[in-house]
C-alpha cells in the first residue's frame, strides 16, 4: 500500500503519478489565482464565498497530500525540514490557525510549490546547469555585492550631502537617500524623488556613468557562467557514457 | 506558365523574382505608412481619400500575389495554412470584410511580411543561427520565463501587502499591483506608481537589488547563445564542405 | 620643406608631431566647451565677447590646420572627400558663411575630432578589434533591427488600439504612440505617457516581458563579438609574427 | 613586541588575528550605521549623545588601530601613502580637526575600509580575476568612454537644438540638456525633464535606439572579460603547479 502511495506521489514516470502531480499543479495554480482575486476590492459576497469555497477545497487536498508525502517518505523527517517539505506545509498552515491578516499572506509562498512542476517537464538537466553556474560565479557575485553596497551607501550619503538643504523632506536622511541611489543606481528612475541643485546633478551624473556599468555586471556574469556551464556538463555527461543529443 | 510564374513569386535569384519581390517589400512598406498615417487626427477628407486609394491598390496587388501563390505552390494547401499563408491572409482580409473596427487593425499584421524580405539580402545563414541560438537556450529561457513569473507574483503580493492600506487606488488588488511590479522590474519605472511607506520602500529595495538582475540575465542567454550558434554552424558548413569566408 | 610639414601634421611618433597633435586636441575641448558656454542664458556681454574671441582663435587655428593638412598629403582630393577631411570642413565652415543659427550647430560635429586623439594613446589594435567585431555581428545587428523595428511598430499600433479612446491626447495616432513605444522598449519611461486602461496595462505588460528582453540583446552580442574579436587578432598578429604581451 | 603586534595586526591566519580584522570590521559597519542614523531629523538629544559617543569609542580604537599599523610596518611611508594608509586617515581625521560640515562628511569613505574584509573571505583569487579582466577591457573601456562622452555631448547639443525654444527652461543650455543626456541614454528617465516639440521627439527617438545600447555595452565586456580571466587564471595556476579545484 505505501509503496504504491509512494509510486503515486514521488513518481511522476508512471501515469497515475503523472495525473497525481498534474493535478497538484493546477491546483496551485487555481489556489494562487484565487489568493489574487480575493484582494479585488469590491467583489460580491457570492463571488467571495465561492473562492473561498475553492480554497477550502484546494487546502484539503494539500493537507492530504501533505500528510501522504510524510506517510510515503523514507525519512519524514527529512522531507519536513527539507526545503520543498517547508514549502508545503507553509502553504497549508494558515489555513488551520486562526488567521491574522499577516499570517493570511503567508499563503502567497505557495508559488514556490509550482517548482516542482519543473520534474514533470524533465529540466534535470538545466536546473543541474544552473547549480554549476552559481559554483561558477559565487565569488564574483559576492565582490559584485560588496562593490554594489558601497557605491549604494557613498551614491546615499554623496547625495544626502548635496540636495538635504535644497529638499529636506525628500532627502531627509542617509536612509532616505538610500531609497533614491537605489531607484536611481537600477536604472527605474520613478521620478518621486531626483537631485535640483547644480552638485546633486552633477554628482548623479557621474554616479550614472560610472555606477549603472557596475550594477548591471552581474546579470552579465550569470548569463556567460550559465554558457560556461553547459560545456562543463556536456564534458561530464560525455564522461559518464550518458548519450547526448549531437546538436544539443 | 505555371513555372514561369513559379519563377517570378517564389524565385528572388532571376532578376524578374528580384523585381517583383522589391516591389511587393515597397508596398508592404507603403500600406504600413498608409496605416499609421489614417490615425493622424484631423487629417483633411482629400487627404483620408488619397489614403485610402494608396490602401485600396495595396490590397489588390496583395490580394493578386496571394492568389498567384496559392496557384504556383505544389501544395497550395500547405502554403495557405502556413505561417507566411496565414499572414497573406490577414494582410487582405480585413478589406474585403464588413469591416468593425477591432478587424480592421488586423492590417497592422502585415508588418510581419517584411520578414520575407530577409531572402532578399540573403541572411539565410544568419537566421539559421537563430534557429540553433533557440534550440540552445530554449530550457534557460523557460526556467527564468518560470522564474521570473514567480518574482513577479511575489513582488505583487508583497506590495500589495505594505503599500494596499496607504494607497487604496494605485494597489487596489494584487493585479493592480503586478502592473506596478512589471513597470518596476523592466526598470521602465513610469512613475505613475511607486511606494510611499517605509514598509514599501524597504521591499522595493531587496526586490529591485535581488529582481533586476534576475529580469535582464535572458537577453545575455541568447547574446552568447548566438555566439555559440556562429561556432556550431561554421563546425556545420565545414563538415559539410561548404567554403566558408575566413574573416567570417 | 612639405615633407618637414608632413612630420609635423601627419606623424605623430615624433616630438613635434606630438606636441602639435596634443596642441590641436587641446584646442578642439576648448572649442566644444567654448560652444557650450555660449549657450548658458544670461551670461554677460564681456563673457560672451571672450568666448567668441577664443572661438576665433580656435577656428583659424584649424583653418591653417585644413589648409597644411590639403598641403602635405599625397592625395589631396582623398583627404578633402575622406571622413576626417569633411569634419575638419564643417568644424570651420560655420566660421565663414553667413551664419544662419541652424548652420551655427554644424560646429557641434567638432566632437568627432577627438577621435584622431585615438593615435595618441596608440589605440590601433584596439580600434581594428571594433573592425573585427563590427564584421562578426554585422548580420546580427541588421536582423535585430528589422526585429525591433517590427516590434516597435506593432507595440505602437497596438496601444494605440487600447489607448486612444481613454487618452486622445496622449496617444492622438501610431506615430504618438511610437513615442511612447520607444520610451517603453528602451526602458527609459519617463512617465510623460503611460496606459491607463486595463487592456492597454495588460499589451504593456506582455510588451515589456517580451520585448525588454529583444531590445538589450544586441549590446551583449557586441561585448560577445568584441571578446571572440581579442582571439582573431591574437591569432592574426601571432600568424603575422608580431609580437605580443603573453598576458595580454 | 612589534612581531607580536604584528602578526595580530597584519596576519589574518592566525587566531587572534582573525579576533582582531573581525572587531576591526564590525567596528567599521557599526560606525557607519552611526553616521547615517545621525543624518536622521528629529533624533531625540539622547539618542544623539548615544551615537556620538559610539562614534568617539571607534575613531579611538581606528586610530590605535592606525597608530599600530604604522608601528608594525616594515616600511611605515609606504603603508602610510598607499591606498589603504590614506582611507585608514581619513577614517580618523576629520574627528580630530575643527570639522566643518564638509570635511565630517569625509567620515564616509571608511566605507572603503570594508574591502579589506575579502582578506577575511578568502578571495584574493577572485580579486585577481578582477585584475586579470581589468588589464583585458582597459582599451575597450576607454574607448567607449570616449564613444560614450562624444555621444552624450551630441545627444544634449542637439536637444538643445530642438527643445530650448519650447522650454527655455528645462534646457536652458547645453549644459543643462546634458543633465537630460545622460537621465536619458542610461534608461532613468525621471520625468522631469522629456522632451515636446517633434523634432526633439524624433531626435530623441534615433538617440535612444542607437544610444542605449551603445552605453550598456561596458558592463558585457566587463562579464565575458571575467569570464576570459578565469580561464587565464586556471592557465597560470596549473603552470604554477597549485592545485584547483577540479569542479571550480
Amino acid at each position: 500500500m505505501r509503496t504504491y502511495l509512494r509510486t503515486i506521489v514521488e513518481d511522476n514516470t508512471t501515469r497515475i503519478g503523472k495525473i497525481f502531480d498534474y493535478s497538484i499543479q493546477f491546483l496551485i495554480l487555481l489556489s494562487l489565482v484565487t489568493f489574487s482575486l480575493e484582494t479585488l476590492p469590491g467583489i460580491s459576497k457570492s463571488t467571495f464565498d465561492l473562492l473561498r469555497g475553492v480554497e477550502t477545497f484546494c487546502v484539503i487536498v494539500f493537507s492530504v497530500e501533505y500528510i501522504l508525502r510524510i506517510y510515503v517518505a523514507e525519512k519524514p523527517f527529512k522531507y519536513i525540514f527539507s526545503f520543498y517539505g517547508l514549502i508545503d506545509l507553509i502553504a497549508i498552515l494558515p489555513f488551520y490557525l486562526p488567521g491574522s491578516v499577516g499570517l493570511s499572506y503567508l499563503r502567497m509562498f505557495r508559488v514556490f510549490r509550482v517548482f516542482r512542476a519543473l520534474k514533470l517537464i524533465r529540466y534535470n538537466r538545466a536546473l543541474n546547469r544552473f547549480h554549476i553556474a552559481a559554483r561558477i560565479v559565487r565569488e564574483e557575485i559576492v565582490l559584485f555585492f560588496i562593490v554594489t553596497s558601497i557605491l549604494m551607501f557613498l551614491t546615499a550619503a554623496g547625495i544626502y550631502f548635496f540636495e538635504n538643504e535644497a529638499q529636506p523632506d525628500q532627502f531627509a536622511s542617509i536612509f532616505h537617500s538610500l531609497w533614491w541611489a537605489v531607484v536611481t543606481l537600477t536604472t527605474v528612475g520613478y521620478g518621486d524623488v531626483y537631485p535640483i541643485t547644480m552638485g546633486g546633478k552633477m554628482f548623479t551624473f557621474f554616479v550614472l556613468v560610472i555606477g549603472v556599468g557596475i550594477v548591471t555586471v552581474p546579470a552579465g556574469l550569470v548569463a556567460t557562467a550559465l554558457s560556461k556551464a553547459r560545456e562543463i556538463q556536456r564534458v561530464e555527461l560525455k564522461a559518464a557514457g550518458i548519450e547526448i543529443d549531437e546538436e544539443y
